[in-house]
């Protein structure tokens, strides 16, 4: 693993079998990332999970075999004081067809190349939405998160 | 909806129901933005319409059900004073393959998070070509625009 | 074709029939980026091809017709002193449905919008990773490059 951090810029090479959420909230940890957006990312996801929420819970379908990762884009907020990583993937395989969503886990295959940015002075809350039962990005969610 | 601006850097969180191009345009009347790029978007969209461009016209499919918004990137012009916002995005609904295109219409799902960045001090056109039969952007229209 | 360089924002217009990896290392070169990320892209192919690593090779498939391009990313480096680009995209056909994977190469359709950003002062490379048989970025390969 290596990364960059310039100002509000950030980026991550990732390595073959990391856990993709694990590595963006230690990094987020380290950097005291609180309000970043995941920009762009490519590379490959050895196994994963992505999921289409219904408007009652995430239907998930499992990433086999390796996939390459056409786009990856989401959020870091903090949660608790701790980073709390939204992330919906791009992705196809032998076929080339796209598969697609909100993603529930993945670990790298190969390599992923992550580029985000954070607003610096910001902080990002993502409460409960108790209606929607979902947490939910909040830009300014005040000193009481 | 909420939103930051930060110097070049703006970013949008849009509410379930809001149209996108509006919510888009409106935001950039008010935080005059004239040359910007549409770099991240994730969220989902309740409904819309995506469109394969044939060489004469879009081709048009309505998304249906809702489907998760994977990626949204693009541009905001300006036309006759006006924001002129492009956009691409990919989706995906519950069988988690991905549809995707040009963005005809969408109307926000749940939520969306946005990230664009401004050229401060340029302004975007996006004049008729003519031969296209499509307006097409222009980094740098000249003040007639 | 048009161009802004931007402090360390910098965005493309392509025109029709523009090869892409061409037209990107060509500005690289004129604009003496090293160490780029390709944020943002949209447009149209026209022709090309994507590939699937298949943990040997690129798996190949062509791109007809002419397809929306509803993203890409990827990264500039420098290899013996030469730009080095590495692009993901995602694709959709007349049937709406996303094809994506690797980009072999590509040929811009009417346009295509570009956008990146440079870590000024720090240079990617790109060696060749002799167990994978790929190269693959290196956010800090020292002096030797």
């Amino acid at each position: 693993m290596q990364s960059i951090r310039d100002g509000p810029r950030w980026m991550l090479r990732l390595d073959d079998g990391q856990d993709l959420f694990r590595a963006l909230a230690d990094f987020a940890r380290t950097e005291k990332l609180r309000a970043s957006v995941v920009v762009s990312g490519i590379g490959m996801l050895r196994a994963g999970e992505v999921g289409y929420w219904d408007g009652q819970q995430y239907q998930p379908r499992q990433i086999e075999p390796a996939h390459e990762m056409v786009s990856l884009h989401g959020s870091i907020a903090e949660v608790e004081g701790a980073p709390s990583v939204h992330l919906h993937v791009g992705l196809s395989g032998p076929d080339h067809r796209s598969i697609a969503g909100h993603l529930l886990r993945g670990t790298v295959g190969v390599l992923a190349e992550i580029y985000g940015e954070e607003f610096e002075g910001h902080v990002f809350g993502r409460p409960l939405n108790e209606s929607l039962g979902l947490r939910t990005l909040d830009l300014d969610p005040g000193p009481t998160g």
